[in-house]
């Protein structure tokens, strides 16, 4: 499994995938889950993948192989895209087709099918920051005001947290941390879910990469805030009195 | 969908579950999820249900069929069977008769299949206290000192604050507060999982009923919980750096 998650706050976007990758609960590797891009000063886009690794590979060779063309036009580059909504029209095509390829060729020999979901997040020089959740089938929805994060995999022990913490009004540092501890308890409760993890942060009008950092096992100041919100949570416990 | 959870301490089992059921999410109701038996001194049994409520329901009301049952044996009768390993046996043959009688009357007309499965807490005098998981198929598995809880439904928003706080010595009152949180941070989650709650402790020895509880909607000591565990959990967030 996987657990990617991408917050679209007034101050910026933040995005966080792990990096655990399984065939089969003893075929465990680890692969990037998270693919950046950017042109410093014209736009900075951040993918997240969960789902089939043929998918997501293939999808994102793909999508470099349509970049580096020199024949490359905002319909097929992400690069050259005009808007956030051109790049996840570009995703999303790829996606599908890619799935679609896939599956027709595994449905030969098994009933298996493939598929991946993606989240898209980022800015182009003039327009708005935008944050998507491209289904396997190439179609999206986009993050808004009411809901300012998506998550793609196994999303559900860590959105306890950003549901009590997270408001478009965030600051950028507290997202950051929100999503880490976000991570941090899908990591303690799912085994599928694992180390290292890569965290990007765009700041609003940067239009370029603000952060970009692994966050290998055992790093200290990640093992600390993890340790500290052990420690808060007990604490909290133990005061409550019912 | 439900959430219930069982908690077996070495000084006694605490369970809880939601109430809220849906036959599409446009047909919501309310049904207690929580059944209780007891012949105080002699024993005391608690089950939980998830899944196809006919399901459930016809197997509790074979259940109790058995137990009013002028004839009934220790083979036939949870109230009489001498151990709670043979309580969980006849739990899990009805819960499966059942399933598979009710299938056999969908699958005339639908592909569709019913099911449900349990938790199954319990002592009888002389015996240890006894938490069972019983599957849709009537087969079953027990909570250990490894793993002193078992949930069914949607488990995965209250697994985090369970991973961490809960213990085979963990007191009778913290393991409720947990249970507790466990079912706040689900109801906060999840629409499908809600209020009114079903809470039931039995102490170890007692081999009866301690405490059997209706948590209604705008319970005041549960609302006081819910908020001062918010509270906790944005206190400690702040305070942490990162």
């Amino acid at each position: 499994m996987t657990y990617c998650v991408g917050l679209l706050l007034k101050a910026g976007l933040v995005m966080l995938s792990d990096t655990r990758t399984n065939a089969g609960i003893d075929n465990i590797s680890s692969y990037k889950k998270m693919y950046t891009f950017d042109a410093p000063g014209d736009r900075a886009i951040v993918i997240l993948t969960a789902g089939s690794l043929s998918v997501t590979q293939t999808t994102l060779a793909r999508l470099q192989e349509a970049i580096d063309d020199p024949d490359a036009t905002e319909a097929t580059s992400i690069m050259r895209a005009h808007t956030m909504l051109q790049v996840a029209d570009i995703v999303g095509k790829h996606l599908a087709d890619v799935a679609s390829d896939i599956t027709e060729k595994l449905v030969r020999n098994t009933q298996a099918m493939a598929s991946a979901s993606m989240i898209l997040g980022g800015q182009r020089k003039g327009g708005a920051m935008r944050l998507f959740l491209i289904y396997p089938e190439g179609n999206y929805i986009e993050a808004t005001q009411d809901t300012p994060y998506l998550q793609i995999g196994e999303h559900k022990y860590g959105k306890p947290i950003l549901d009590r913490v997270i408001t478009p009004d965030t600051s950028l540092a507290d997202a950051r941390k929100a999503a880490l501890l976000s991570m941090d308890s899908t990591l303690r409760s799912n085994l599928s879910v694992g180390m290292p993890l890569d965290l990007a942060v765009i700041r609003e009008g940067e239009n370029a990469l603000h952060e970009v950092r692994r966050i290998e096992p055992g790093d200290p100041t990640f093992l600390e805030m993890s340790n500290a919100w052990s420690a808060a949570l007990r604490d909290g416990f133990s005061q409550i009195t019912i």
